[in-house]
């Protein structure tokens, strides 16, 4: 999933990103809040209507966002309390206000508020801010269920609506709401890791998240913790990966039965000139391409690679133009979302390419 | 004509160029000379396809950028020496360098080496700039005609021979080249401006700019240099108003005879958050828009009016998003692009509404 932070995927239209066939997106509460304000959103019919994008999106619970901010911060067994980083104004968080907030959103996907435990942090204080979790996740529920028809958007105006007509479904005559979906906490312990997970399917939500990971522990660590918690969440339920990762780690947890995965990586990246291709990582800066005729990516069918040079791009980059950060985050996201539609593809034949676990791409779907 | 300074319409990828239908854009020799410098663009064979454009290209001679540069340039006889905005480094541009650059980049159409004469200027002063700009212009003719052949590109490899091959217009064999624009200077004073356009007229260029306008003085006096420089100008040759103007300002000049204008006023204007519409200039970072669901400019047929509410254009501003630069940039191109066809429209149909004469834009072409 892109991530589109304030309600746009940075530097790219939402024209582009249908063209690049991303079929959700992600929007952080925390921004959103704090700016335009999620009662702005609600009284202009929600985020879909707002950003002009009828596909599905997702909004994370604002507990990620709050936890980055530090010294910023203070939780308590009722929420966390915070300072704006735009501003300093005062802010307070809890499961039910995270809930209240992505309801006026209006996004297909909530996440229920949680703890993202710092690293590294021992084993009682892990536990102690798991147990945190987990009871916030139970109050985020009985929240979400209470008020989850109070949406912006009526059945006949929801915004995949329009979509799902096109594809040729069968209209949904249903009240349509939003799927709120757990998620799992533990650090870097397994077995804390697994019973979060068993805490956390018996409150049966509709998909699972596994969250605080990538949080500066080794990548194999990670590895352990999702292996650990897949086992436990059910195969038949969305599972998805929090704030993940480099396109061999998505493949990787692909293989493994994740089915979602949001990163900044490929937008952020491309505004620092970090470019993704099937030959590795590549700064477009370096002086090396000043004259390389190329484009960024020959096994790429992007439009950008169908259209410029890496001497192009260089140029952008280093002249600091505007277009460079549309340019490579329209690539990088073009190799992401191919990176997932391989993944599916691979899936699909049984993996017999062995792409999964490990092997080569194959080169052309 | 969208000004692409360094190679690139600000924010604005290429083929949303092509979708606005712009058939120009200009570029500037002294940003292109600094970076990525002509030496290493011809080397990529050109300015049109480094940038990937095959439609038609217009360069400046520099001399109005190193005029704008101040007290970091020094005028002679021979040329301007001056030092880089960029890194201080020394340069010097002469006619005959200008030509030699603008060869290189291979732009369709280039302007004969100026002075731009400043405002306000006393009457000796200006006669004696517009000399230097007559010697100057027998120079860059001298070079050119000398040098014309050593474009970047072949009569198989010409840029626009493609386009015009998909426009279904016979195949030119002839070797192309480059179109060398003469200028008329003269400061305010119309007598002078009267005498500099007659001289260049007698030397005989494909094409002809009115330079050193748009530095200060009063709208009306813009107007009558303008009046006072047609008369003379001959009407089968392209006129050009360089650096010009607002919206009623391009109307106005295009119904007195002038054939070409540049201006980075549509997308300067627009990374500043102002946008043009059919109901005059809106300032979309105003709290006012912040609900306003309705598009830009009601009037408007461009994808971002189609698509986007002025509330969610004001968020993306406010935010500091860079989609705000795109969206903002491709729809004042439009409004710009809309008032020419209008233009012409009106033109062809020998202007019965009275638009060209300061009548109101006819609502729909």
């Amino acid at each position: 999933m892109p991530v589109g932070t304030v309600g746009s995927v940075k530097a790219v239209p939402q024209d582009v990103l249908e063209e690049l066939d991303a079929q959700i997106i992600l929007g952080n509460t925390y921004h959103l809040y704090l700016r335009p304000g999620h009662e702005l959103i609600r009284s202009l019919g929600g985020l879909h209507k707002f950003i002009s994008w009828d596909r599905a999106m997702l909004t994370d619970s604002g507990g990620f966002q709050v936890f980055s901010l530090g010294d910023l911060r203070k939780v308590s067994e009722e929420g966390v309390s915070f300072r704006s980083h735009l501003n300093g104004t005062s802010h307070f968080f809890t499961p039910e206000r995270s809930m209240e907030i992505q309801i006026a959103l209006g996004a297909d996907i909530v996440m229920a508020f949680d703890e993202c435990t710092e690293h590294p942090a021992d084993r009682s204080r892990v536990r102690d801010s798991m147990e945190l979790t987990l009871r916030w996740a139970g109050r985020s529920k009985d929240y979400f269920e209470a008020h989850k028809h109070e949406v912006p958007w009526t059945p006949e105006s929801h915004p995949l609506r329009k979509n799902r007509a096109k594809d040729g479904a069968p209209a949904d005559s249903s009240a349509p709401t939003q799927a709120l979906f757990g998620i799992v906490q533990g650090g870097m312990y397994a077995d804390l890791r697994r019973e979060s997970a068993e805490r956390t399917v018996e409150m049966d939500f509709p998909g699972y998240a596994i969250g605080g990971l990538s949080v500066g522990e080794p990548r194999e660590q990670t590895f352990e913790m999702i292996a650990a918690v897949l086992e436990i969440l059910p195969k038949d339920k969305p599972r998805y990966v929090m704030g993940v990762g480099y396109p061999d780690e998505i493949v990787r947890y692909a293989g493994m039965g994740v089915d979602m995965m949001d990163c900044v990586l490929p937008t952020r990246a491309a505004r620092h000139g970090l470019l993704f291709t099937s030959e590795g990582r590549i700064n477009i800066k370096g002086a090396r391409y000043a004259q390389d005729q190329g484009p960024a990516d020959a096994q790429c069918r992007c439009k950008v690679c169908a259209r410029y040079s890496r001497a192009y791009l260089r140029h952008l980059f280093v002249a600091g133009e505007p277009l460079a950060a549309v340019l490579n985050t329209v690539h990088n996201l073009a190799y992401y979302l191919d990176t997932m539609r391989a993944v599916r593809h691979a899936i699909s034949l049984g993996d017999n390419s062995g792409f999964l676990s490990g092997g080569a791409r194959p080169e052309r779907l």
